[in-house]
């Protein structure tokens, strides 16, 4: 592979200068996991396992309603976006996958996968886009201000469905096997529209998308409590999302963003609602303090990550069979978009490292045993175990490095796209 | 009705002193509606018509886990909760019927049934109690520290099925047609319970209560977010409050108390949701700034209170066949029980007689032509009408008084019960 | 006033087709206040005496990070925001003055004060705005996105400063006595800034603001829980503000946005410590159902927004000697901006109107008699009270319309200048 | 110290089964600090040195308004008390000090010095109780059900003034040298009571407390935002607290309980603003997820707790001039509340280490170069260190027990309590 974008011999120096501390660390820890009758090595390679896909559009820098920051060398389109994904998973080996949105991504199918192959990458689930209005496309005459799916004039509502079709195509030309369905319908005042002729409306649409998607892929629908609608959403909670999914049919499932849900709310205990319902499609990982904030995942409040994954790993087969796809959605405002993603794979692989180190009988028994105490304790010592060592030797396997963000800084990658890639002025997001 | 507890001279008496200004405004608020096209009689009819139950545990005073204050005069048992509930109806007409709690309620059921025919009461939806623990009764050996229908030990399962049948054989000797089951089961801690495996073990205890009712019987079950458990509820939401239904079958449906809600969330939104899956059950009127406060009806939002019943009056017909039962669930903490409920019954009601005066009509058009403004001014409109006359009216024509907290405060009912009741002491609420 | 952009014969016909109506309500309303002992034409004129400033950026089609939708008729600079805020003016009469946005509104101040001096106009409050990067003004050549009054480089926060004396010198020659100085400053992750450190130097720069400013100018210091950052915020809440306003002087206020707080906060109580303190500098009207929505005032807590106003009416004296600065700030991103000012500048009024009609000398009697359910019914009636007439008399006592909205409708404004303003593309907001 | 609870036996046949595994986990931590440059014995002194008060009514079970399930073994008086206290230190050896309640804990002060001297405890801030009725107490004959230090009647006022003076004398006796002060004064209702009267009211009366403490006694004031009141506290955030303080004189501060914020508040920043305005009085540890839920400190949001007592260690010598007092309250209603408070102690410990270990020159560092990720992971980095040999190390070089958890079961202590106590019935809390 010899377009990986960061030379070996930075990985290298940069490994070596960790390496010994690195063993130390693993060795001692794999000597503690021992006592508790775990085998560090089963860890590791269930790691290695697990992959995240990024988002094209998380490799740029976001913004709010209120200003935008470029960072410098920022991707002009999807070949340079590719370039920085292959960065992210030449280093954090998590990443193998990217998840594209159309218009954004648009582009001459056959290049984009040979571009992708070159680099070692493929492509997830694909992301259709009903939220904004493009009038330079001749494809989106019809504005989506007042709504697309659930919108109350019928040609706005076929205009989309024809659009979630078209990206399902596109998608199928470059590999992937899944929709993700998102969209803004909603109202900001009471009244405004009508909950139930709304989600209708809504519904007879998803329908149509559903009926016309290529044989191989599963739909994933997306539930948001509010923004950008402020006073009702079309799919507001994992219930109407729900509702959806079984209206559907089989290969329809629900989508959980974290950070789409009211206050307060206990996330994991949906994500288990979902399994048991046989709908949980997949995760949009970030972390979140006030609304849908899309930080890097683990960062707010690194215990409901690992819940979430406690919720996975406890499912066992039940969750096999479900299969669902794992991918990030953040917005980086404030950092370079490039490292964002890298911890944010590594942290959401920490928690599932976590997870897979709860000893499951143990807890079991406590539970039977209304033992809330050691429940409780059972769940916090693996929380508090430290795996930063294996989330690094599942890495270094794969040949990647010990402390990726270091070997990025090392490389100097942001500083030669900057010269090579000019500024991009204005605001305009893409954070879904 | 000889045993009405106000006596009519004081009902005439007050109704005298307020009647010449009641009639002038009710002319101007009908001349007002006239020129909107309402026929302000066609209103009071309908008004007539809706009935709220009333809750017997709400007659006595609830209080905080901190401290529970007293009143005067409070009941001493179901009968003289009865002869408040009397008074209650006597005075604002919209509560004939009572909702029992068990075993707090226990008493002969034709003792029960003759005591509130003699007051004009009948009974709506019973409700069955396995949040306490009661050492003294023989049918409850077990506790139910640790949870009741999804407990880790069949025997208390089965302890709280048998608990729950029996309500409901009860509620059939005395003429309910309805089971409210409210349970606290959760986990005060992240691992204290599986979420997975404790709502199967829910599941399976739902389905042999269902399977046991009286036939002609309703099975309303009823999400809650938090309390009293503070980590995760079994039924913590309407998309677990349905799942539920579904499992169980064509006459299990979900309870919506206003209260039981993360912050923020959009509770005629879940209403109509409900309406749309058909298993709208009914409600549990009361109104929250916090988390459950179990205020009075409309005292802090009562501009919520008015779009949930937007819904209920846009829904029509399918609502007509869903058939919701009405109630009020308070916790009467700083009021006289029996102001705080006669109150709460006129403010359903000013919500209701509110929603059915948006022109619906002109509502459809703004909607479909996406004309945000006039749409909520629509609503608006209607909510701003002070239709307090309209409430006056329906109250007059059967019976009742113009303004009846006055009336009761002239009746000196209070007192002469405070005279006749000693002083209940200690804490232990009652509030669901 | 000849320049006054609705024609008076569109005003006169449209008002005369509701003269009737609007006579016989005003009088039912009337006769209902005089049996409560209220001269309805003393309500009339506290209402023709309270104003509200509009803000500039208002007359602008808002937005969310997602997406931006124009409408029709846009205007493209400070003067045809002029035109638009004398329409609201016109119809309204309740907002003559208009509250500036630097650099947005940047323009020869004699001729600003000119074309509003035509227009019937004045300017309230400046704003100031170091919030956004504007990389073509020389005058801001270093950024923001990392913060600005509190900003690690003392070169950032010098740059800051002099913008904010700019604007407030700004003000001055255009007649404003006010700066609103509110930041985006904060952090999107735990150690990203020092709560302490960033503290300070904000402190630093704002006393630097005050020490700089005209003699005759008080400075609104603004907080906000999150949003643009979504960890911390420097200026999070009124407490923090409280202690900013008291360590910079006697001229320093805090300004109460009601949109910026956390969820379920008592709005109304910080509005009576803030009395209390001495510190109410002013408001910023709208609302708000799950963030900083920026939605119409009234339109999801209309009982809300009369609470606030039940403080300020309570607070009698010690309000006169602070005379808080009323403003509005909202973000119309799916109405007609000018529909959306003018009806939120009616329900501000609404809701001073209800206030005034509270009972006061009850009200006292009720708490002091712990009377909790009188007291709250108290409020509650003067809430239900359907003061439309009362507004609409005080407009057309100053030349307005009865029915403002529909007057504009009538006069076809928008497409006038939906016809001479090109239509302005792209997103970026401009929503404070 | 012959006296104490648990026999030294237990200790030593615990600690010895687990003494191998303990060294050779601390000296694997030990070394990777060192690679880090941080001493671990340094960490240990320094925790060793850190002490957090239990409060004497945490040692009974909990409950919440609808039901309190009791546990075995119950304390019937503070005598008993005492000894579960003195369990909770023999093995955890981080909570030397008892904080008491008034009237729960009332007895001669000088066989309460005798019995903690015996155990080796002492007394820390007393707690006065104005929030409940006693009504055979003659010293209380007023209620308090309408409020106490702000209530209208300023002879409940007076009655509420003396007990607080009368509990600071008591623990004046016993050595305490602060009072903290909260009360479940406010509204369920808008209009209920006056927020501007109510509040001036309290300050009145928290002078004349301020006024009338001993000498070296410090006034520690709770603010929180909702319940027992559902509408409006008097003292209900950070804000009115600091007012409150500032307004009493130098010995005033202000207490916060991590539960008592609106939802998604950020409490470690309102640490940093208390310590700048040099009014931080201390702690009430405990966890949340929804309300004030007086969870086990750490149970539910592990990074939050480390983020305040990174704002603590961050400080430095500014905290150390105000040396706040730490103190658990909790609520314990599913487990032994022994093993909570043992487990609770520990974390709040852990908490304490972690931040001890950030590289605080390096997070200045990232600060100042506004590198986000590197500041955040730098805190991640510390909170991630599983410290748990260092709390080991601690406390058994103080006597205590490696797993102190584990020691208290083998030791038998509740099953010998449970015989020697009959079990307390009935409800009402005591939960603050």
């Amino acid at each position: 592979m010899s377009e990986l974008p960061i030379h070996e011999s930075v990985l290298e120096a940069d490994n070596g200068k960790r390496q010994a501390a690195f063993e130390a660390d693993f060795a001692a820890l794999g000597e503690t996991l021992d006592r508790r009758g775990i085998a560090v090595d089963a860890i590791v390679e269930k790691l290695r396992a697990f992959a995240v896909a990024v988002p094209s559009w998380g490799v740029g820098t976001g913004g709010t309603r209120f200003a935008r920051f470029p960072g410098p060398g920022e991707p002009r389109g999807i070949m340079e976006k590719l370039n920085d994904c292959a960065v992210i998973q030449q280093l954090g080996r998590a990443t193998p996958s990217v998840s594209l949105h159309i218009p954004w991504d648009r582009a001459d199918p056959a290049a984009l996968k040979d571009k992708a192959a070159s680099l070692g990458l493929c492509f997830d689930a694909m992301n259709s886009n009903t939220f904004q209005d493009h009038p330079d496309d001749p494809r989106q005459p019809l504005s989506y201000k007042f709504g697309s799916l659930s919108h109350a004039d019928p040609a706005v509502r076929a205009q989309a469905v024809e659009h979630n079709l078209a990206v399902a195509e596109f998608g199928r030309a470059i590999g992937s096997t899944a929709l993700t369905v998102w969209v803004g319908d909603g109202a900001n005042f009471p009244g405004q529209s009508d909950h139930s002729r709304s989600f209708e409306r809504y519904l007879q649409s998803a329908r149509a998308i559903y009926a016309g998607l290529p044989q191989n892929f599963r739909l994933f629908t997306e539930h948001k409590m509010y923004e950008p609608a402020f006073y009702s959403t079309v799919v507001q909670d994992w219930g109407t999302n729900l509702l959806i999914a079984r209206e559907l049919g089989d290969r329809a499932f629900c989508l959980v963003d974290l950070g789409h849900h009211a206050p307060n709310v206990n996330i994991e205990q949906i994500v288990s609602r979902l399994i048991f319902a046989k709908k949980l499609g997949g995760f949009h990982f970030n972390d979140a303090k006030y609304g849908d904030d899309d930080l890097d995942a683990g960062s707010i409040d690194p215990f409901r990550l690992f819940l979430v994954f406690n919720e996975l790993v406890e499912a066992g087969e039940a969750l096999e069979r479900l299969a669902p796809a794992h991918m990030i959605d953040q917005s980086h405002n404030v950092t370079d978009p490039i490292e964002s993603l890298i911890r944010s794979a590594g942290e959401i692989r920490r928690a599932y490292a976590q997870a897979l180190l709860v000893d499951r009988a143990a807890l079991r028994g406590h539970q039977d045993d209304n033992d809330a105490i050691m429940a409780s304790e059972c769940l916090k010592q693996a929380f508090r175990t430290d795996v930063t060592p294996i989330l690094a030797k599942a890495r270094l396997l794969d040949g990647g490095a010990i402390d990726p963000i270091a070997a990025y800084r090392a490389s100097g990658y942001r500083k030669k796209v900057a010269a090579e890639r000019p500024a991009v002025r204005g605001s305009g997001g893409g954070i879904v």
